[in-house]
């Protein structure tokens, strides 16, 4: 298909990033389309062994995927939303649970062991890894005041107890993190899956954070393809937010993006998880993909 | 309650078998009333938490309990059997899979947890702890020839693979184990907890198996309690079986003993679950609770 | 004797007191009738190896007990006492250290290793263990001036040398101590084994320091058992001792736990060396034992 | 140049080549146009630091290239052949050792450091690295008796130190090695390179020996370029000699091929080292390059 | 008093044996004049000091010396000899083991210490470093039939824990040892110093073993002393013997010996303590002192 | 030749010595009549070996002795120097790394080898161990105004990159270094040995300089031989070189010695390389050669 002398020029272009993330650790928010095509996913946890086997750290954390909501449908259980939050309640997280850690975690752990890598999955129970509290929805009352309106089993990170996830690490395993939370009393709390990668990217001193998407970025006129922005300041991100160029869904990432960053993170990237090999190629390429946010 | 003179003599009891099993492994097999019981839970938990402090190494094999049954009939999924196995469909095993991982694990390992231990919860596909193969139910067809019947996903042991035990035993974890075994497709099996525990022991060299049932223990007569075998050599078992005094489930459990004492196994125990504290009891005292299976 | 849920509750009521205090140091001073039955000698020893057992590191520091007197007289060897010091003469030291080192402190090495523990005697010449100095008894003229009186070899600890611990304890062994320091020119010095202990316990950065006597605790009225302090604060120290609560032998033990908190141990216990098994009621049980001294 | 799609397919393909070679040890014999064109040069060494990144160890072994004659020349001092070995008196030894461990070895050290590798240089004295004793060439007298010819400095390896290759293999670092080998009084030898690798390769025990010729493989037909023979087996040699198809410099690469592989290694490459990245085709692509001879 | 080149040279004479028996145990019994005169003493310890620094391991284990009869005199406690060996009651015991361990050993721990090296003391009873049996007499009784005569707590070596010994080798002390054993009841045995420095060199595969002694070696004819046997095969041992050249307390000395090499001891020495720094004339320089006796 | 006493004697009048320098780094710049004279090259090597052997980190440093100017010669490049530096272009360049590295440095590493010690050569671009930077000679145009002039490629040192001389040590090599440093494109740079010694005194954090010469050492009246100067204070040189007492060659030497001082190293040594075993006399006796310059 290529000749020899392209094939080791594209080698060739991957050698200064190699080095540069040698012994890197880079968290990777796993979500979207990449989890439900089975291409983008053989190509996702490949990407994930190729960057182990150079001497990275990946670190995945994945959402639940549609597989969540199609149980609760089974199940008859019906579920409410406030500002975009599903209200869980008791019935709702033990679903949410068993899908996210005994499917979807486990899932991911089986293919990438069955690709040739070495995956452990984990759950913020184990080790206690993910210390949870919960979170309240603020939204306004019929005066227009700010309360805080109770969402259930929505929980907020309060503390990360990495140990484990080095003790596996140095064993050569790829870890493996479904985004549930435990409080004080062993309970469970669901978690933004956005939010535990980019707080555990600040506990694990990570040096890239990427968050996998359905979309190819942002755009400064979202008809016109060409207008991708491709990297942008952390100072710029309020603007563009009141321009209303980040806008929607967007809003949260960024913001994620933005916290990682003055916790210590070197750069953040939001790609399009839907372009087979999207990681590999943000991370192995000249060809930058979707838009980093680095800090000011 | 008790006098200082009281106390010290307990404690004191207790010292030879912690010189005995200091550093030593010991495979618990955790099912039935145990597993329901919050009151025998949380007994179970804080023995496995006394024995990790006193320098044992206990690995945690947990059953599946009456929790996938109830999924099961709440999504209406029926179960035929073939000699006392769940004929298990890939509907099924997704339901196996998600109660036992994402529900009874994570539970196990959030209580120990909670008690001050420090657990973390493992798949049979976590680093490939274990990988399986299908198991057929024997039977016979309409002539009486025995036949291999398919009874889909349950799996038997192939090969344990147990660095990722050792990995987080070394960093001071408990390992909790839910019996998933994990085939060459990567697919998923359902294995009989007691087969795993025992496979394990033997893969681990460990010093003891301890399985939790819920009966007393073998009898000669089971009308008469005094009638407890406390103790039981391999080579005396199979002739136990012939008189029927080990009989129905009490086979593949004496079995799966004898098992495990061939492969290296020093002592093997059936004990009653339902008396709180039975494995402590076991484990640090003069009193022995239920039946001991020894190499003869 | 117990059933078995007698025996579970008091193990259960161990197991918090051994998650508190593993991995950590346990000084304890080992002296008066303790020393001498034969019971109680062979309680403290299988003490001591439980907490060794159990992840605690125990140091035994010893006095000499009624046999250096013995010795003394059997050679005709007269002592005066200043302040209650022994006057220490070359001849008296030399029998002073044999007795110590070479009966007393082997006679408790035997001891444990006879009962299962690991132990090794060190005094204070092996590895510059305890570097000494002269020490002078404070006394009056016939003016009623204060004066340095002249006692001898009798020594206080200028210097403590632990990595010799370190290495016998990192290796698994209990290091039992004899308190002789040893001076710049290598000359030998008696010193008060209350003291050796509490320097030590600094040195080291115990977790308690525990002092065995053969009196029950401190009363507010000895007359009234009843009345025993079992806890109290160094600040109120001066006030019991001026008070006449604290008095007599019992003023130097104080004094030592005092200064021993202050160099940042965190318990000190005066406890009653003549019940037997005092140190493991102390150690791991809500039971507690004599008079705790803790920082204000 | 390449469309993302395309660059991730050629970073796909190397990944099975990383995985088997992870950990391995890849002794390279680095001569010819290879060591003197600039961007052949170039390439090897970023063929090299980039197989050190993604966990290969691979080791260099050189030649001299042109600059020994080049020197010899312009101090005048001749060369006689026999058997085609340079007769190497101390004169000429002198000078091979100068320009083979002063020049052509530090410059192929800087060369890799300067493109952000890390690289130390050995020849066989550093260490002991290569003892070595005499070799004599054979060939006949006027009546055809075959008898060995003295030709000075030339040697043959008699014993590889390898400790110092670990030691700095262990660190981080490429070992560049000089083939100069040291005889018992401290007398420097010159050892043909091949010989070095292929001896090296044995004694590391490495996975892959790749010999750089200047010429494109074995041909059935030399003036049919489609008649490459890309693959060999050990035993098929002695027949390819006899046929003529292996012959003239090939046969003692040949035989290097088969030695090293009958010590142990498992494959044997001998490429064109006038093809850019050839080292780095071989090892990274399904594109073999040149002839690889396999054990029977 | 010597030039610099006299001094270099005999540095320089030293090199070989640094490096001969760099690394290597050394086991020393050291008894006789050598620890009596305070010359001798502080030549001695330098020695050892030497050997440390320079990368030996030596061990030294100690007789009693004078010291035992003076203090049983003192006590009036009377001794009867069988065979040469003090019958050992008790109270005799008691004594030996008062000053071995009390007095001798920690005299010469001080010493070493004050002269800049690291000691630590042992008895055997130390980690259960030397377990001894009951040791008889063998006489013979009115018909001239051999009989074991009871003679106490005399004791030979039963086994030996050296871990003690390898754990504080490997933390840089040098380990002195005081010959007295421990029985299986805990109680003390009296073993001579020669056997123990045997069986240590046994089991801790030394390099040498050197008796100190106070005669200058093994003469053919004693009344001429350059008739010194400066070396002598283990199978030549027997004939001296009958021919009575090895007599009296030589004999077991050299049996001593002998038994050492046939455990795998590399040379053993027989040397005159009364030399000062004999120890060092005979590891560090040409000039052998007394016997040598080496394996047939 | 020396009775054992006196033998004795001087052995034990080194070991304060090897006491003090007990895991020191001792940096040695190696050159002149004993880099020429075989029984002084010896003598040195011995030295080094010695050091080595009794627990000392030698590292050696050399300079290139007459045989840079001999292959220049042979080769008809003809030198200029300015202000004593030889102004060195490429050709001349090629010619001295050619010989420091390949012929001296190899030479020095063989003969260490030989006399049982291990020692590995490093040139300055093993490892990026010397980066260097271009030197200019401070000269003075015709109106006497200091200028830069361009001696080629003459160096200082920029930064030491000493992790591979750490590496090596830690194994047990002794490092052989050669004074080229490397350019940031690669480029060699011929740099004074003794300021390579003195920088890398400093990098390693070395006790001792010592820097072998062909004088005596300092003279008040270079005519009277006992006016030698052995210790000076590094705030009386200044005064010294106004004075005319430290002159000519010996000023950059005593500067190297300073700046060493300042840089932290304890003490620095000029010393007379003529002397066989200098450096032995200087580190292992009382008898101090040369002039030594301490810190003011």
């Amino acid at each position: 298909m290529y000749t020899p002398i392209e094939k080791a020029n594209i080698l060739m272009e991957a050698l200064p990033y190699i080095q540069m993330f040698h012994g890197k650790t880079i968290v990777i928010k796993y979500g979207g389309n990449a989890m439900i095509n089975d291409d983008l996913k053989k190509a996702v946890m490949n990407d994930v062994i190729l960057m182990k086997l150079v001497g990275m750290n990946p670190v995945l954390v994945h959402g639940g995927g549609p597989e969540i909501s199609q149980l609760l449908k089974r199940l008859d259980i019906k579920s409410c939303f406030v500002n975009g939050l599903r209200v869980t309640d008791e019935a709702t997280m033990e679903i949410v649970e068993m899908v996210l850690v005994g499917k979807v975690n486990k899932g991911i752990v089986a293919q990438i062991n069955q690709y040739g890598g070495k995956a452990v999955g984990l759950s913020g129970k184990d080790g206690q890894l993910i210390v949870a509290r919960k979170q309240f929805a603020i939204t306004a009352d019929a005066h227009g005041n700010e309360i805080e309106e109770d969402i259930g089993l929505v929980g907020e990170v309060e503390k990360l107890n990495t140990d484990i996830i080095d003790a596996i690490v140095e064993k050569g395993y790829i870890p493996v993190i479904a985004p549930i939370g435990v409080g004080v009393n062993g309970e469970s709390y669901n978690i933004n899956a956005d939010t535990v990668a980019g707080d555990l990217a600040v506990a694990l001193g990570a040096e890239k954070l990427v968050l996998l998407t359905d979309v190819e970025g942002i755009f400064t006129d979202v008809a016109d393809k060409s207008s991708i922005i491709s990297s942008l300041r952390s100072d710029e991100v309020d603007g563009l937010i009141k321009e209303g160029i980040i806008a929607g869904g967007m809003i949260p990432k960024v913001q994620c993006c933005v916290k990682a960053l003055e916790g210590g993170v070197k750069r953040t990237h939001i790609i399009d998880g839907r372009i087979p090999h999207s990681i590999l190629l943000e991370v192995f390429t000249n060809h930058g993909i979707g838009t980093m946010v680095e800090k000011a």
